[in-house]
This record gives structure tokens, sequence and C-alpha cells, in this order.
């Protein structure tokens, strides 16, 4: 008989309006699976970030399918696994993980995946020659991974902490090949904007916490696409402003969503429908974001 | 919006052929609920029976509503656990844990309540005047105090370890008053079993693995009710001889089956339909069982 239960969770600090068990619980229920998601909140848990091993190991041990791994232990995790997929390797950070039938665990990365395939559906002809990618951490690592991985030309990194982007560039180039990633200070914007195909925004700037726009209005201009990582809200003031200036655009929704799609086939061996996936984000995000 | 996900497991040795996920399973799909139901088999694991207490931390941390608990760790799990039922605290052994939304733990023995309500339903109106005990292990014990707490006059405990029965005749007695139980030697069965009103039988005698009779058939006679816990198979040779002999029976399916009903109960505070249980009951405990 075909496996028809699913139990599977989300381990994180602060995870508490995560929308992934809708997402997860949602896409089985329409399949004819039995989904049970949980949320395992380290906070809520009052152990530390480093708990993350001890936890999958549990987890493993109870009858989990899987997990997903997110802020902050996406790295953390790494050393508590057996095995892992190429995409999670390239970036050092696992945000899926999938126990088989010994015991085993290994460890994929959806948000890479999840990006490319949201920017492939979303933007499908943007020029991909050179790319700005404003915000160095995991998921501006993982956005600009993807990028690189769709063919992008160059991405050049801005971050608030300069070391972190010249971390993440140094990361990338030693990845994909020399020149393919470089960085900039944040006051060094406007030169390779100027001459930009298009941005990766993967900052927090623009989040319901965060309001307001991660760069001067003024150096948006008409030629280029953006991309937001941000999905809470999705429309922020970035792609408002971009929008009016005849900017493509593409929300954070899609990543969200191509990234639970790609977890969901993990833990289920089951095809998702990531487009009905997709359109549950746009309800879910929705529903918690206050009208502006 | 009620809650429509469960999420349990059984902690135990040698579970496998556990027939609890499929009756949880289904009472629950039949519900409308989705329920996720895990073996945790301590052998499987490679951790020993102490373990209990690390595996019940580690499910309350992940998000699992409740737990059953089986051999060999129904007493070992009491240290581990924050609050007693009185009828566990009684019997000094849980099969049953419970998970408030604060994270305390509270077990329960529904082995007998189980067992009180299966007798009830199946043999409502057997004198309860003198009974025989047959088994001083746990599900003896369960049996046993599930009768006590039915009004039974005088409960006369048989096992092959005299000890283990002395022990649990000491304990009926400082639970439920001096006189209500006592306990004899296996060669000396004649003696109560001549008056007795009925036998409970709790050893594994007539299981597959362990076949005959628990007793020598020359010593049950027509006056005998006979109450089983053993339920698979469901007609032991000990039911099969005794109803030949025209005493009423009841076999071991009624326990398994109220046991179950009275945890779906506790964990998912959902109304069972025991009789459809005990319906399922039938049919799987038939179906893992070779025709005879």
């Amino acid at each position: 008989m075909a496996k028809d239960a699913f139990l599977v969770g989300l381990i994180g600090s602060g995870i508490g309006p995560s929308l992934s068990p809708a997402l997860h619980e949602r896409e089985a229920g329409r399949q004819g699976l039995r989904c049970v998601y949980r949320l395992i909140d380290i906070d809520r848990l009052g152990v530390p970030p480093e708990a993350v091993g001890d936890l999958v190991r549990a987890a493993r041990d109870l009858g989990f399918d899987g997990l997903n791994i997110t802020h902050p232990c996406k790295q953390l995790v790494l050393a508590h696994l057996d095995e892992l997929a190429p995409q999670a390797e390239a970036l050092g950070a696992v945000n899926t993980v999938v126990f088989d039938d010994a015991g085993r665990a290994r460890g994929h990365n959806t948000d890479v995946t999840g990006f490319a395939a949201s920017f492939a559906r979303g933007l499908p002809d943007a020029p991909l020659d050179r790319i700005v990618q404003l915000g160095a951490g995991g998921a501006g690592a993982a956005a600009a991974h993807a990028v690189l991985t769709l063919g992008a030309g160059r991405v050049t990194v801005v971050d608030a902490l300069a070391e972190r982007a010249a971390a993440l560039a140094g990361r990338l180039n030693a990845h994909f090949g020399p020149g393919r990633a470089d960085h900039v200070p944040a006051d060094a914007l406007p030169g390779p904007l100027s001459g930009a195909d298009g941005i990766v925004h993967a900052t927090p700037t623009g989040m319901a916490a965060h309001p307001g726009l991660p760069l001067p209005a003024g150096l948006l201009h008409p030629g280029l696409w953006v991309a937001e990582v941000v999905y809470r809200p999705l429309e922020t003031e970035l792609l408002r402003t971009a929008r009016a200036l005849g900017c493509a655009t593409l929300d954070g929704g899609g990543m969200a969503a191509f990234q639970a799609a790609d977890a969901f086939r993990l833990f289920t061996g089951r095809e998702p429908d990531a487009v009905r996936m997709l359109a549950d984000i746009t309800g879910l995000a929705g529903a918690v974001t206050a009208p502006e």
C-alpha cells in the first residue's frame, strides 16, 4: 500500500507565524494524503540554536519523515546530517532534511531551487548579464546561487555588513568560477545599479516590522527588473515603487511557494501543484498582512 | 478553529505488529480528523527501556499531542510525568500520556478503563463474587483493578511466579481494602476454581507464539464465565474450550478496542465510536492471524 501519512516539522527561532504548516497540510490534503506539520520553535523550547542536532535526531527517532530548517539553524544543522544534496553543499546551508528508511538524514536546499523556479516562471525573459543583489544573509546567498545557476553573468553583492558581502562574493566565485561575483559597499551602489539588468532584494526592509525602501528610490530606473525575497507583505514598498517606474517585478511569494513545493516533493515523493501552493501563499500572506 | 490534526505515538519494545496506528488513524479519519500515529520501538532504536523519559520529553518538544506506552516502559515512565490520573496512580502503571498546551505530561491507564468497559458491555450480568485471575503481569494487574472497580467480591491471583502473584494481591488489598484479593500457587488452582464465578485470563498462553491452554481443561466447568486479555488470535484455545462447555466468554478484542477508544478521547477530546473500533479490531486481528 502506498504511504499516505507524512509527519514533518520546522525547526527554527520565532517561527510561530510560519505559513509552512498550512502550505504543506493543504497540498497534502488535496492529494488525499494525511500530513501533520509541527512547529519546533527553539525559543519556545528554551534551547540554543546548537540544539538543532539533538532535535533532528529526536525527530528521526520519533518517526518524522523530514524537517524544514530555518534561521538560525540552517548552517548549524550541516554537522548532523549523513548526506548533502549538491545545492545544499554548494551553499553550505540546509533548509530541508529528509530521513530515509534506514534513518539516514539527507540535507537539501529548496530556497535555491525555489527561488530559481519562481524566477524562471515569473521573469522568464529577464536579462541576466549584470545583477545587483541587496543582502548577503541566508536568503540572499540562496537567491544569488539560484540566479548564477540560471546563468547570470555577474552578481554584485551589497550588504550593510561589508565583510558579509565580501564573504558571499568569495564563496560564489569559488563555486561558480572567478569573476561571477563581486561586492561593493552600500554607498557605492549607484555605480553598479546604473548598468544593471536587475535587482534581487534579500534584506528584511519592506517586511511589516521593517517598513521602507532598501535603497534610495532615485536609484531605480525603468530598465531594471526587481525580484523580491520578502513575501509578507507580498506587495512591498520596493515592488510598488519599481512597478510605478515601469520595472518588471517578482514578489517573494513565488520563492516561498516553490521552496515549499520542492520540500513537499522530497518529503512525500509526490509531485506538488506548485501553482496551487502559490495561490495559497497569496491568500495566506494577504490574510496576515494589515491592509495598507 | 477546532483543532483537526493529532500527532501521537507508541513507545515500547517489539511493537511492529501493533494495531494501535490503524485503530487511531481509522477512527480519526471517520471523524474528519487528521491523525498520524507513529511507532517508537526502543529495540529498533537500540535504546534501553530507561530511555522512555528522554523519548517522552522529545515527543513533547516536537509537538506530539500524546503517547501510548507499553511493555517494558509502563512503570518506568511514571518518574517522567507531571501528573497521574487516579487509575494510573492506583495501578502504578501508565499506558497513555497526554501533553497539555503548557507541555505538562499527564499519565493515564486506559488498560484499566478499557477492560472495565469491555467487561461491562460483554458480560453485563456476570456474577462477580469470586474471580480467579490467571497472570499477575501488567495486563493482569490492569484487569484485576478493573474487575474490583466493577465491584468484584474477591480476586484470587495465580501466577507461575508466586511472588509476583503475592505482590499483586498485596497491592490490590492495599488499594481496594483488606480481603478483596488473595493468591494461591498454580498447583492449588482447583480449590478456588471450583467455587469461582469466573476466570480472567491474562497470561501469554493462547497467543500465536504460545499456543495451548493456560490451565488443565478439566478444571473448567459450565458455571464459569471466562474473560480473555489475549486478542491475537481473538479465538483462543481457552475461549473455544470454555464455550464448548457452555461458559459465557469475552474475547480480548474488547479490552484492546476500549483502551484505544479511551486513549483516543484523551488525545483528541472527541468522543470515539468504540463499537466501530471494536469492529476494526475484529477485522485487523483476524487479518493477521493464520486460519486454524
